[in-house]
């Protein structure tokens, strides 16, 4: 066997990722070693607790309170703490001495990505991060590297494989979003405080990082146009059915062209938007997590597969590792992010898209009349409209419009709909939901 | 602006692919020098002729037919011309000089491929090929680095855009083969020879370069078991759809685990198989390839987009471009192909999957018992078996029977073919399917 040289990994966290990667750096440590080209030593796991329960059994002796000691002297050091402190010092710290860094914290770099690259580049030391955005699904390394040399246009994501396992069961059974949310927290599938998946939280720290990554500049977490899924009802996702659709929570990313007096600037948001059934993201089910990028030269692509899950997650860990190690053998400073430009960032009126409007209107006479003046005079252009009359508990009967516009400005759509809502044939607007993937 | 080192980048071939490599290189100069970190100038473009008409309009004084001394000084060279010779002998020069090679040369690599990457390896040097396999869909990459920590357990890729444009085809329309090519041929999604597509040799060619860096060995061409698609007629596709399947060209990379007196060992095999209409590769339309990769920790992972194309293939050997100039600049070495391993590579005898037997058969009593008896005896468990009859011209009946049977060994599924072909019961054996994606 060929001598190799011994590189030592610290690992910050065992969780259920750590876990795995611990149990995947002991198991495999000689096929590591002939991929690597040189032997990843695990010299220790840094948690708050050496005595808590773990999903996998880890040899005692390499449990350690002192984070800080185990970073100094290690070669790579492996982020899995979560969170903005302490894992934010420990990065850079650990790049401060040289170490290259992989994470899978997308908070953090959501939040603080700017100086932890630019500190990285400083040293020459690298920062992996595939672990941080739709788990093992290699996305990252592909806006990075393989698309180095095109011009990406457009992303589209499923993200976050929490409300794609609620949306899609919706679609599915027809069933109610509180129902099938605690079906899902029963069953793991959601946590016991789903704030940060259905508000959309976590998918917009994703499309921060995306967004970063394809469009070569700096995104701020603050400026991700972000609407969660709760408003979702089983009408909604009726309605979007009726149509053609199916309704998923998209992260966006989209380069707007120069237009009148706006100059270029680029659009990322996360809500939950209209995609047509015939659309490669419509079959993404269950958990699954799928990004479709748009390119100049290279057209359409799609990435698909599990978007979560302590083992997936820990198979993109290990890719960075090895990668980081045979950067390290190999020679040479870390080659640091792409030179980031400093594009404006646009608020989402700007953007375009087609809109489905849903209102509860009175059942009289020349109510459609009066919404369709509206519409008109706010400059949005109707596609199609759809009347159900209903009726009510109270012998009253109600009438609902489902109106398919073409394509608008967010920013007339908007104020459209506040002129709509404020006419007395309006009783409630219901949804707006926007089309994606046109 | 910063001062950029300058990288001199040589072009062999200006065909559809390399004539798009050269526009983009030099009205993007700007754009790719930002991201890669250097200056990347293109020396030359090496031509067979000068004068040769081109797809894009490229400056006459960049031309030479003169490879060899393009190719000296030059920091990375383009390898777009095809074919083995002189492509080979040009890349071992560019190597042995030095500079870095970007390739989508596929015959090359997959008959070639252990030469040139021990080439690369003596002198540190790196060789990319991105676009070898599955045009713009970053593939190779994510083989290479993403999933270098993870263990890959199976591929099936629909790789070749001709025969999935055909099968497509026939699948919607109910279409003859003879048909569809000749139409895909008058819209040039075939060549005028298509026999490299249809025989499935450009697909064996991307198998065995995909298998190599999936499985961490050498795998010769003549080691890939390849069949083509010219066998498959409406019939096949109308049975394969009645059973639930669609019928694709893959390109399968299998490990095989030991097995009584059998060692464990890879199978590396095109052919046109059934593949359940669940499965995602079923829903790859037209030209467009996918990759569906397995891996122990991943999990299932897809990768899906253009398989062919000029600006397509352009956009990935301009990542590699990218990668390599950024590696030229951060210095050290080359990082080769991962340590290769000597796996023993299977007989397709070896391999166990399902299968569906179509036979004509003679419309007489007691024809499916003596069928059901040489599959039992054979060892092959039947799990449908469906039995149509139809008049013939000249007044007699001819019965067809569809079997789909249990999961059984090539080696004692062909065998029991063979005496089902021998029986007297038996007229043809029209058709020998395997499924895969189980």
């Amino acid at each position: 066997m060929i001598d190799h040289r011994t590189l030592r990994v610290a690992l910050l966290g065992a969780g259920s990722v750590g876990s795995q990667v611990a149990r995947l750096l002991l198991e495999h440590a000689d096929e590591l070693e002939e991929r690597a080209g040189a032997r990843l030593e695990l010299a220790g796991i840094a948690v708050r607790d050496v005595d808590a329960p773990r999903d996998v059994e880890l040899p005692r002796e390499l449990l350690t309170t002192d984070a800080h000691e185990l970073i100094v002297g290690s070669d790579i050091v492996i982020e899995l703490m979560g969170g903005i402190e302490p894992a934010r010092t420990h990065i850079l710290d650990a790049l401060q001495s040289g170490a290259d860094v992989v994470t899978g914290n997308k908070a953090l770099l959501a939040t603080h990505g700017a100086e932890i690259f630019d500190a990285a580049d400083q040293v020459g030391a690298s920062v992996s991060y595939e672990a941080a955005v739709a788990a093992a699904i290699p996305i990252v390394r592909p806006l990075k590297d393989s698309l180095a040399g095109d011009f990406v246009t457009r992303i589209f994501g499923i993200v976050n494989g929490t409300t794609n396992y609620i949306l899609d069961r919706m679609d599915r059974e027809g069933a109610e979003f509180d129902a099938v949310l605690a079906d899902a927290q029963a069953l793991g599938y959601a946590e016991a405080d789903p704030t940060a998946d259905v508000e959309g939280h976590d998918a917009a720290q994703k499309a921060a990082i995306l967004a970063s990554l394809a469009f070569h500049t700096h995104v701020p977490l603050e400026r991700v146009h972000c609407e969660g899924i709760t408003s979702i009802d089983a009408a909604a996702i009726e309605n979007a059915k009726k149509a053609g659709f199916v309704i998923k929570l998209l992260a966006t990313c989209e380069r707007l062209p120069a237009e009148g007096d706006d100059e270029a600037a680029i659009s990322v948001r996360v809500y939950p938007a209209l995609v047509s059934r015939e659309h490669p993201l419509a079959s993404v089910h269950g958990g699954n997590n799928a990004v479709y990028v748009e390119a100049a030269a290279a057209g359409p692509l799609m990435f698909y597969g599990a978007g979560a899950g302590g083992v997936e997650t820990a198979s993109a860990i290990l890719g960075d590792v090895v990668s980081a190690a045979r950067r390290h053998i190999a020679g040479g400073v870390g080659v640091g992010e792409s030179a980031r430009g400093d594009q404006p960032i646009a608020e989402i009126g700007r953007i375009t898209t087609r809109y489905q409007i849903t209102l509860d209107v009175t059942d009289e006479q020349g109510v459609l009349a009066t919404v369709a003046g509206i519409l008109s005079q706010g400059g949005v252009s109707v596609a199609t409209i759809e009347q159900t009359v209903s009726e009510q508990p109270d012998g009253t009967s109600r009438a609902r419009l489902v109106i398919g516009t073409h394509k608008a400005r967010e920013l007339a759509l908007s104020t459209t709909v506040e002129r709509l809502a404020e006419s007395v044939v309006v009783e409630r607007v219901v949804t707006v939901l926007r089309v994606e993937g046109d």
